[in-house]
């Protein structure tokens, strides 16, 4: 990968209300070029042995793991003055035009990029060093995440490699191209 | 806007499994250009109910409608030889690289953009213009729809104007900036 260290911390899951959409946020997360997935809010085990599934079956390429404080984990980040510290990314409706201001970002810096859930601490807009708004419209946090990471790695997130595939899909014109490795 | 006509056509929704990650891509239609939102499979009037509440709040800035046999419609769509037909742009893992393959695309033509479900036909892989492939890697059908509409408007998508809205958000640095109009 030509591009740095990219973690997606999702806030706020709620094990009844969310699985699936959280799950399509750690497989974007896994296909468009991020490396660490982290949950926080309610723990879901099911989830984590969905996405374990996958990286089985369509290669390994991404590393989940469950933070029970992650303002903390936000709060010490933010507070550090080591230059090897991420740079902490809030994907937000009411932040500034994602394609406008990624350039501004530096990009060798490694990337923390957080999703919130239903309802987002107000402290998150300080904390984050750039607050993005993937549009202004009320959509989806899984396309908001979508487009910020193809922004972000400039379209060579799809072009990762997965270790130990046992499934290979090549693209086709017409039909599923499906091989087993 | 800049380009043609766009519906979406969401195939095999399901009540009981499915109303948010549907109504995450009725959404991701309305903020990103598309102004027609088809559902198919199950009917669901409580999502249709929610989008309308978000064209009445954000304004107004998609249809939705229910189709009853899909595969019918496309396949008369698909057997017409009217030149203003529009051009049906299937969205599967399986497919071609979409970015490669959009600019192959008449952007003249009005779109039909069919987003598979649970189970999709064989039959729609034939059916269809182009089958493009957002990723080859298994991910989320709301990633793919918003990562082909961005790509297809040329970004254009987000600008479009929503004719009376209630609420209006502008961009912030550092907060929630929503005006009542």
């Amino acid at each position: 990968m030509s591009f740095s260290d990219i973690e997606v911390l999702r806030l706020g899951h709620r094990v009844g209300r969310d699985p699936r959409i959280t799950t399509h946020l750690a497989l974007v997360a896994r296909a468009m070029g991020a490396n660490k997935f982290t949950l926080a809010g309610d723990q879901d085990e099911k989830l984590f042995d969905n996405i374990a599934s996958v990286n089985e079956r369509f290669g390994h390429g991404i590393a989940c793991r469950y933070e029970h404080s992650p303002m903390k984990m936000l709060r010490r980040i933010a507070a550090s003055n080591d230059e090897s510290r991420p740079v902490i990314i809030h994907l937000t409706m009411y932040g500034e035009p994602f394609k406008k201001t990624i350039p501004n970002i530096p990009k060798q810096r490694n990337a923390l990029v957080v999703v919130g859930g239903a309802k987002v601490p107000a402290e998150l807009f300080s904390i984050s060093d750039y607050n993005l708004a993937v549009g202004n419209q009320p959509h989806s946090e899984v396309a908001a995440l979508a487009l910020f990471l193809d922004c972000w790695t400039e379209g060579a997130g799809f072009e990762r490699e997965y270790t130990n595939p046992q499934l290979v899909i090549s693209p086709s014109k017409s039909g599923k191209d499906v091989k087993e490795v």
